[in-house]
């Protein structure tokens, strides 16, 4: 290598570690504050770690990096590079270019919107008050527009917004693909409601003491094949899997006393990332690489383990004499085939977070294209609350009451997550797609998750899947995976034939 | 002011936001390591912290704060600042003309020692192995003799490596100060040895529940002032306090199911540290003077809050019956007059932190005068075993039964905090003169804290010493507190006092 290529390999590797090292740091102080900090503290806290993130920002767009990127994305520089630093330059330029395109002023009056039209969000879920939110609404939607054309795209607006959560995945890969997941979905769900069949759920609602819940979790972790001594759990309002580093993944649940599935299966759907984490290949520790590689991959691992795995008879033929045993009152009349049919039953609900697997994926349709609707200037702000309830009526067959159970619910928009939404259905995509390819390669699959281990599981998932980190872009990744791209298939095979079984449909 | 004073101003307040802001970071990281981390990602993190530290380092030593403060230091400038700018400058010179003043490459090789000696210190006292240790504190001890030189100083090297610790005070401030203390104390304890009486303290360890010891020491730590909404109280190996800011200010405690004493008291210390920290002024909050002004002030205060508040009759007045009926087997037989004596005994012991209020002090006159030995050259690191174990027999009669629980004991000098201990009296000094103006000004100091209620004195220390964190330096505080320079009477007559009552003695 040329004396230039490397002097810039090394400046971008210093930045690396130093930006990694202010990242790793950040990432245990968002979790401290979340979980451990006392009140009075947090927002001076908030603010040091606003100070922080500047300078990490200010290392992510320095000329330094400009100058070793301008080096390295040299077609004929980067051909001579390895897998990895490829995929260091690969990410570090991606960022770079995308921050460096929206003129810094520009930025900042963004940065102020998000704070105010947060604030506005909480306030206008709160009183159930749309109207109040809608002009921070309204010129977010405006900044992402604009956004759109400083970052560059071929065919829609709206791909250089999704870009920023799963790279390389545009439109018109995506239509094709939620529209079959969508008529497939709400053809089943129809049948689902004609069929008749009722699940009784009511016993998953009696009084479970949470201390109990919280010893039974604790005792599942490493037979989910979480590294216990690589990270911890803890008890916090929403559910959430943060990594400091390779060695250090924690994840958080809620116990609520009178809903016993509520922790079990957001655990194991936190425990499905923490696993992604905690698998990553040492030698990417320190680095850029060190994470997941995309928010869909990331949700394809958390939906794999929470749906695939936890949601199956077979897991419950492992575990559920034990859940008897620790709730022994609540589930003594309970068959474990009544358990598992609670814990797998639809019913179309008002709220994203709460959904059942098979509707989820239309609530997070109703986003896409409301979403894709706003930046190619099709639908307006101020209609859509009607827009809303319209595609609720249409996909759930319900509406909702008011706003704050309806349009309000998510916090997205209002910080600027758009295009971040369908990064969810992706993962459950992509999972169906792994699952398919998993059954092939693990013939006693199925057997395995009865006899409660899933020790040659989670290899297969670590070696194909988590070792990699951020090496491979997610298109690239699923690919190598299952040898086929993104497709709706598995997916809506997976649901019909689960759903057939469970309501016995025809 | 001038143009250059405003700028200069200016540039030192930017880059103390920043280092401030950087600090309190790293603080919550240091203390998540020590109380929530998992095993495996320890290592890892210690570099992060270590990366972020250095860009600390290097913004406290960098030319723009260098320029700064050449501007401030000025005379004619320095006399136009305000109190609080005066004490920012201050402070920053201080630490940066003292980082500036040790060559970088004889840093850098002090820096790789502390690493090895505090590896060697470790293996050393696991195995009661002097010799292995020696030739590694003999390196410590040449630096810091070299260090002296670099600092420099007017009558004694070693008032050069305090300076560090407790800014202003000298040997020849405290030698005197510390033989009176010595004397006294070694007098105290031969009449109490000879009292022939004998507190029980047997029933302090018995078998006290240590979830049960936690629910007690709750309750208590907003009757001793605490803020709890601005803290948390969590279970470590050493008890100790940590800031992240005025609003989260940490305490930790260590739980011996067979002692109950330790927890009490140690929590009561820490809390202590804790009221000095949350009860700095708000215009403080993320400027370097947001902190207790030395480590001998805020030992004041933990020593203050544990023995002339917490070893008091009056203290187990308001709070033995609550103590009583959370133990009700343990302490069924036990009078309030018993456990007090209990947590008063005086009994000469090896180590340092399990020492009582009397000869505590003389655990630190051995390290003072080594140290002060070491560094004047009239001690050698070869003969420490000797003239450790000389000065436990000629202070308090005992002598170690090996290396391990004499002069290994500690951690200090294998990081080299040499220079340090001092402080630990300095802290009992302080509080004796702080307890005799306190009584003049509240009259009703005891009778208050028999009745439980520690507001007024918890409010008087935060009006004449909290608030202020670090603008005024320790020995402006004590005299503006108490009227009086640091001198030995008051504590000389405070133990005189106090075990003459308790030991009957003459």
């Amino acid at each position: 290598m040329a004396v230039a290529v490397n002097e810039s390999l090394q400046q971008l590797k210093q930045l690396d570690e130093k930006i990694s090292a202010f990242s790793s740091i950040l990432s245990l102080a968002g979790w401290d504050q979340k979980v451990k900090a006392p009140k009075k503290g947090r927002s001076t806290f908030a603010k040091s770690m606003g100070a922080v993130s500047t300078e990490v920002f200010k290392m992510s767009i320095s000329p330094e990096l400009g100058e070793a990127l301008e080096e390295l994305t040299k077609p004929e520089v980067y051909e001579t590079l390895d897998e990895k630093d490829q995929a260091l330059v690969r990410d570090y330029n991606h960022n770079y270019t995308r921050s460096k395109s929206i003129p810094t002023d520009l930025f900042q009056e963004y940065s102020v919107l998000t704070g105010e039209a947060n604030q506005a969000w909480e306030e206008a879920r709160a009183n159930n008050d749309f109207a109040s939110y809608q002009p921070y609404l309204e010129k977010m939607v405006d900044f992402k527009r604009k956004f759109a054309e400083y970052y560059g795209y071929e065919d829609h607006p709206y791909d250089a917004l999704m870009d920023a959560f799963e790279p390389g995945l545009k439109v018109k890969d995506i239509d094709p693909i939620f529209r079959d997941l969508r008529e497939s979905s709400i053809n089943l769900l129809e049948r689902i409601q004609n069929s008749g069949t009722k699940m009784d759920r009511s016993f998953l609602e009696k009084n479970y003491d949470t201390k109990t819940q919280e010893e039974f979790l604790h005792n599942l972790l490493p037979k989910l094949g979480y590294d216990t001594e690589a990270g911890r759990l803890d008890a916090t309002a929403h559910p959430f899997a943060q990594k400091v580093n390779i060695g250090d993944v924690r994840i958080t649940t809620r116990y609520d006393e009178d809903n016993l599935s509520f922790a079990l299966f957001s655990t194991i759907h936190e425990v499905g990332h923490a696993l992604y984490e905690q698998g990553v290949r040492e030698d990417l520790e320190g680095t850029g690489l060190n994470g997941g590689t995309s928010l869909g991959i990331h949700e394809s691992q958390s939906r794999f383990l929470e749906n695939m795995v936890g949601r199956t008879p077979e897991f419950w033929q492992a575990h559920y004499s034990d859940l008897q045993e620790t709730f022994p009152e609540q589930l003594k009349d309970v068959s474990r085939e009544d358990f598992y049919h609670a814990v797998n039953s639809v019913q179309p609900s008002f709220i994203r977070v709460e959904a059942d697997e098979l509707t989820y994926n239309l609530h997070i349709m109703i986003r896409y294209e409301i979403e894709k609707g706003l930046i190619a200037g099709d639908i307006e702000v101020k209609d859509l609350p009607r827009v809303w309830n319209e595609k609720m009526e249409e996909y759930l067959g319900i509406v909702p009451d008011n706003d704050s159970v309806g349009v309000l619910q998510d916090v997205h928009w209002s910080f600027g997550a758009i295009g971040y939404f369908h990064t969810y259905s992706l993962g459950n995509l992509y999972s169906a797609q792994i699952l398919n390819t998993i059954q092939k390669e693990i013939p006693g699959f199925y057997e395995q998750i009865a006899q409660g281990d899933l020790t040659q599981i989670r290899e297969w998932l670590r070696e194909k899947i988590h070792q990699h980190g951020s090496i491979y872009q997610p298109s690239q990744l699923i690919e190598m995976v299952t040898g086929e791209k993104l497709n709706s298939d598995y997916l809506v095979n997976y649901l019909e034939e689960k759903y057939s079984k469970l309501y016995n449909l025809k």
